[in-house]
């Protein structure tokens, strides 16, 4: 994968931060106090090789790729942007391949293909309208919580790149950090 | 509802902030001007109990738990995360509830559910992998513009979750509040 | 367009920010090291005039409205708000307007429509309770990452606005900006 990246951090105050505990008792994903640096930005574009048509896990090659950054940070946002309008981003189940497959074939039976599709862009092929319109229902972009270094999802969840070319490119996703 | 959350404020800078204002006229929702703080994030868990199949406005219940956090923002963005894969978390009409009950029509007509499913994924039941295809149709992460101390949605909006299992068990939404 | 906003910085630190590159080689949109001022936040309402229905290229309508403050960013996020419920606000292919034909002829192929509907929703006009569906499918939020002045999108993608109603009214976008 190529990456490029850049982190960026105020200096940090001379005083600590003011913590104040709403509601205790604190958990471990949530901690009534813990202690904090200034507001800090990384921001890096990951390239993701080709994938066939289909939902794809990809939350073990964006932490590859974030996980050192991610560790900084005790409280914050990630944010992902695909860069692209025939691909999607979407966070579901991590688990069992099937739900991908299921997925897929559910995208593929609700946004018509072929000479049955009544689309006038058909330039760039069969699949690119409905891989457009596919891009739109599952959105192009995501917002996770960033919670003592982790990304605090549940325990099923997982990112997906959702392709949806049947004859896929590379594709980018910038990913920014943002919290203390 | 259980909760847990941290609130941690840099220390204010021993100058005010630059404030520039752009485009007068001001109007209620967006001053012309305002005095801010330092850079504020806050973050807490809000378990929702058990709703029935169908969507429902949560506006009051979310407002309930960070309404007084809120109120230290003038000017930010309240992020909303449902750690979970077979619900989803959307806006919309704030009023008439048959909005929300015609939208869960809606899925259930668009997501073929039972012995005319072409799902793989079943084990979990037939109201199982329908709802994980409906989350990832409306999400499960929403964001907010903060402005004055409240969230600055237009007049109708509201925060719905929509539950999509039959038997649903208690939805967790992580809220992390970063503004002046 | 009415506008009005306010632009929010902290006062600089004293020091300049920490910049550490991860991975070089930089590239244009993704430079190895960059300077940086203190964390700044910028909000403005944006009021788009009445669309017909159908989904509308708006990119340049927002530049033309946050492109000043935009430059004062090198790196960040860019967060609009749509303040309505039968609109939606998504991003796809800048470039043939058949793509946004074709995206609304699939949304009123898919949601129902008229005699054939089944909602109950219906005292404000038959493309209402579609518009509030069609709003939930694509969502009324985006967040856009902020690179060097500029929002970090792919070559072919574009903001668009989908006017849900055959009425529409002018529609309000709330433009987030917050960065170093």
């Amino acid at each position: 994968m190529q990456t490029s990246s850049v982190f960026l951090a105020a200096k940090p105050f001379s005083a600590p931060v003011r913590v104040r505990s709403l509601n205790a008792p604190s958990t471990a994903k949530d901690p009534g106090s813990m202690s904090a640096a200034a507001p800090k930005w990384a921001q890096k574009t990951i390239t993701l090789p080709p994938q066939r048509r289909g939902c794809h896990l990809i939350t073990p090659k964006i932490m590859k790729e974030i996980a050192q950054d991610l560790s900084e940070f005790q409280c914050g946002l990630a944010h992902l942007f695909l860069q692209h309008t025939s691909a999607s981003l979407t966070i579901n189940e991590n688990y069992d391949s099937d739900v991908r497959d299921d997925t897929e074939t559910f995208l593929n039976r609700i946004v018509p293909e072929g000479r049955s599709a009544p689309w006038k862009h058909t330039i760039e092929g069969p699949d690119d309208m409905p891989a457009h319109i596919k891009s739109s229902m599952f959105g192009c972009t995501l917002t996770v919580p960033i919670t003592n270094g982790q990304l605090n999802m549940g325990t099923w969840q997982g990112i997906w790149l959702c392709e949806h070319r049947d004859n896929a490119t590379p594709r980018n996703v910038v990913v920014t950090l943002n919290g203390i």
